[in-house]
């Protein structure tokens, strides 16, 4: 017979992530050092060899376009996380198409992987697929989403955008547009609600002028509709830092100074930031933060799936680039 | 015993992946009709069962930071290829510390992993942890490597560099800088030659002074020590997107229009080559030339790693943005 980490966890009767840590060597785990020397006692005891196979979670990346970094830069940290907890990574790209589904059914049936960790543009013909492989999940969304009938973790977006618009009116801002994507989609509306709710703390009117949406998310055309009707601003929060860098890039054309005339403050993590002159300014879900979406899939995975709810990632961080100063009036 | 698809070919003596493609239902596989119908006729005789445990392909991202880009866009292609021929693919990032090792070590003595695709930073450290683990492995490199010992997939820089320049030569300018990264690296040393190559043939004369480097890779910098140091230019090759933005910032930071007075092209494809006001105009290697690492390295897993060699990606592909045009003497 075989000896698994369940076995040891089950004969000390502790968690198998315990079990999981101490024999996989994590570093900087939790597990104190007590029990680490009982897990090693135990795994001698009964026979344990280290050449099981390593459990696996499985990281869809669902109907996204190749070039796309919203989605693989959270990649790392998933499997920075999930590597902590013994498990290794498997990458699937999946596109909504008959021979992916059916790729896709015949390697959960498997049941080679213990979870899943599913992104992208979530539909219910994914989800479906879900539901019949009957393997753990979790659905990771940068956006919002309606279903309350499974596990979602997602970026608190009322709280980010209010906190962005609260980033300018404490500089002295009261001028703020939004610049956002379009407001048929649920996260745009959320981030409208943010930003109405930072202004109404701050005792600044709401001016419809000021709210200026691009499909497109085109921020250097968002920055000259500003400009041809003659809105006057001082600051923009910008919904994510691909807008922000295009309306810096037209206010650059423009001769407009930024931050000395405008200041633009954005939402998100992307090479762009760095990459830009001056750097952006941005609010972001840090890294650690986003650890909960393993750390919830492998609670699924361990205690089963017994209350279905979504979890809100809300921990910002601010990267303090160049893009946000001071309102000087006149200017 | 359980019926294997190796089983299967050595029935028919035929290759194994044939029977992958065949019995993973392989979108366009090259699979005859005929061959298809008796691999599915053995499958049924033998009684062979499809749920049998995919086979593996890992691919280690080597000491690269969090969100640097460059390696991680490679994953999708990866990914695609590697599915097509019926590997799911296990992501891994290492960094050169004992834990990482030791991890990887002990994770590739399982014998589970096919095959693995190592990029990123390979140093010898690295090497020498795959020669023990005795996997068969692939080194894909966007840059140039001195090694000849192992199987090494790696970009055409010459060619790479030759091609661009001669865009701007064939555009009929003249005065072509280079924008390069620090000479120390072979990388950039190889790009030199390929610039130097199209100039002779254009029967252009080499001016040293037209070639810039930049350890930072600060492509702002750059075009602003060719303004300080008064340097005559009406075009620009530029080794990477990152330096190619920089200058484009920079020429924009002193009116300059681009492509009109200053025309540039640069090498690779990464989200800024689309972002950018006018999107860049870029040679780089497409995405079907990419296949071949994985075709490579299944070959080596089928075949055995009888002769090590190097393979050059050759095939590029222009990206016809708007920072590029004919050259406009007085400009």
């Amino acid at each position: 017979m075989t000896v698994t980490k369940k076995d040891i966890a089950d004969y000390l009767g502790i968690s198998r992530t315990a079990v999981s840590l101490v024999l996989n060597n994590t570093p900087n785990s939790t597990v104190s050092e007590e029990t680490r020397r009982s897990i090693l006692q135990a795994a001698k005891e009964l026979g344990y060899r280290d050449s099981e196979i390593y459990p696996k979670i499985c990281y869809i990346l669902y109907n996204r376009e190749p070039d796309d970094p919203l989605y693989i830069h959270d990649l790392r940290v998933i499997e920075n996380v999930a590597s902590q907890h013994g498990y290794r990574l498997i990458f699937m790209n999946v596109r909504s198409s008959t021979n992916d589904f059916n790729m896709l059914s015949k390697y959960l049936g498997n049941k080679e992987v213990s979870g899943i960790v599913l992104t992208g543009d979530i539909d219910d013909d994914i989800l479906d697929i879900m539901e019949d492989a009957a393997v753990p999940y979790v659905v990771y969304s940068g956006v919002s989403s309606n279903r309350t009938d499974v596990n979602v973790i997602v970026t608190d977006v009322v709280k980010i955008a209010y906190e962005a618009t609260k980033y300018l009116t404490d500089l002295g801002h009261v001028r703020i547009a939004l610049f956002s994507g379009s407001l048929d989609t649920l996260v745009h509306q959320q981030t409208l609600t943010g930003y109405r709710k930072a202004l109404e703390e701050a005792g600044i009117p709401y001016d419809i002028s000021l709210v200026q949406a691009s499909k497109e998310e085109d921020g250097y055309e968002l920055a000259s509709r500003m400009e041809i009707l003659e809105i006057d601003y001082s600051a923009a929060f910008c919904v994510n830092t691909v807008i922000q860098f295009g309306a810096l890039q037209k206010l650059k054309d423009l001769g407009f100074q930024v931050p000395r005339k405008i200041s633009l403050v954005g939402w998100g993590y992307s090479e762009l930031v760095k990459m830009s002159v001056p750097n952006l300014t941005t609010l972001y879900i840090g890294p650690e933060e986003k650890e909960n979406v393993v750390k919830r899939l492998i609670e699924i995975i361990n205690e089963g799936d017994k209350d279905r709810r979504t979890i809100y990632l809300k921990d910002t961080v601010i990267h303090e680039g160049g893009t946000a100063a001071l309102y000087r009036s006149g200017s």
